[in-house]
């Protein structure tokens, strides 16, 4: 049953009410051509000046499993689901060659020579103002992505959870990045069956956490 | 046309390959019903044992988007839109009183007794163990919410842009937060009605940036 393809997938309200994070995990694979359809939905995903600074990992090996369940507590579910996305971010992506991203955008007409140019200088330049935030503003972006895969994954009958207990150090080295300072680890996401239902905890009142203009002034809602 | 209210929301691959980040909006408001269903949509997110540790803001009058449009170089997007959503990550939330997201959790069934009590001391001490990461954490938490807001906004006939272009202190001031250390600005986005369609800049190859197991082993596809 759970392996059948879905022919429509979920409209986003759909997903994001029924989604929820799931701790256990059928073995089943994914299809394949499912897996690339989850890929090419995450990647999808908007970044600052659309310089895509992820390295995503997808962790499917047993053996590389293991480790990694190792570097997260012994969490099960890694080792259940047939596959676990680590995504890291890249505080150094703007210090690398931005060519391939200029030429593409140049290509497809989204950026005019005029924005390419700016770009050219404004990115870096951008980057360099950060200062000791750029490992905060890539970690941004690595979960935007890491949002698009969750939802993604809802919505063609998938299931996930944003996983934020593990080692660092530890998953940096499962991923061969041990020895690499400017990439940091965003969250850890499996993605398979579900084996058991979970249900919602809830939410507080909008007037927790919603405020209209400023702070101390609720959203009624 | 635009503020039709769409009766079929788009499905969650459709939202994510037709969004873009738009940068110009039409002045027409969003009728109250639809930003609720923004609103709740958006809290809908989940987050770290799920304790909701954000601020999020929806700054919609004309003398407060002036502030704000300052506090982000004059971007005029947020002038423009008939409201953006400020998400402050609230580092300090595992420190408040966590009492009525347990109760909620027991009511809904979510969680059981045992549960409960093992979160009572488990959040606080797994904040703790972040120590100087507590910030990167809420604003991890923040920024899913704020991708829920974005797919969730697409699929409902809107467009929006993540905006990373401001200054924190000017916002938080804005906001009405300026003496609030533990509160952090993650990301503004604005949400209406695009004036102008942009063109998707494009996405790197798989090799660039998505690997099997290690970094080094390209996926694919």
């Amino acid at each position: 049953m759970s392996s059948i393809i879905q022919t429509q997938p979920l409209d986003v309200p759909s997903a994001i009410a029924q989604r929820r994070s799931i701790k256990t995990f059928k073995t089943d694979p994914i299809a394949p051509e499912l897996l690339k359809q989850l890929v090419e939905l995450t990647v999808a995903a908007p970044s600052s000046f659309n310089i895509q600074d992820w390295q995503i990992i997808l962790v499917q090996d047993e053996a590389q499993k293991a480790a990694l369940s190792a570097a997260a507590w012994n969490q099960q579910q890694i080792i259940q689901a047939p596959v676990t996305f680590v995504f890291a971010a890249d505080a150094s992506a703007s210090e690398k060659n931005l060519n391939p991203i200029i030429e593409q955008a140049l290509a497809t007409g989204a950026w005019n020579e005029s924005t390419a140019n700016y770009f050219k200088t404004a990115i870096p330049q951008f980057q360099e103002t950060l200062g000791d935030k750029q490992r905060e503003y890539a970690i941004k972006d690595a979960i935007i992505a890491a949002t698009h895969l969750v939802l993604a994954a809802e919505s063609l009958g998938l299931s996930t959870c944003f996983m934020n207990g593990w080692l660092e150090d530890k998953v940096k080295e499962v991923i061969g990045a041990g020895d690499n300072p400017d990439l940091a680890i965003a969250v850890l996401v499996p993605v398979g069956y579900a084996a058991e239902p979970r249900l919602n905890p809830g939410r507080l009142p909008f007037s927790s956490n919603v405020s209209v203009d400023r702070i101390g002034n609720p959203y009624a809602g």
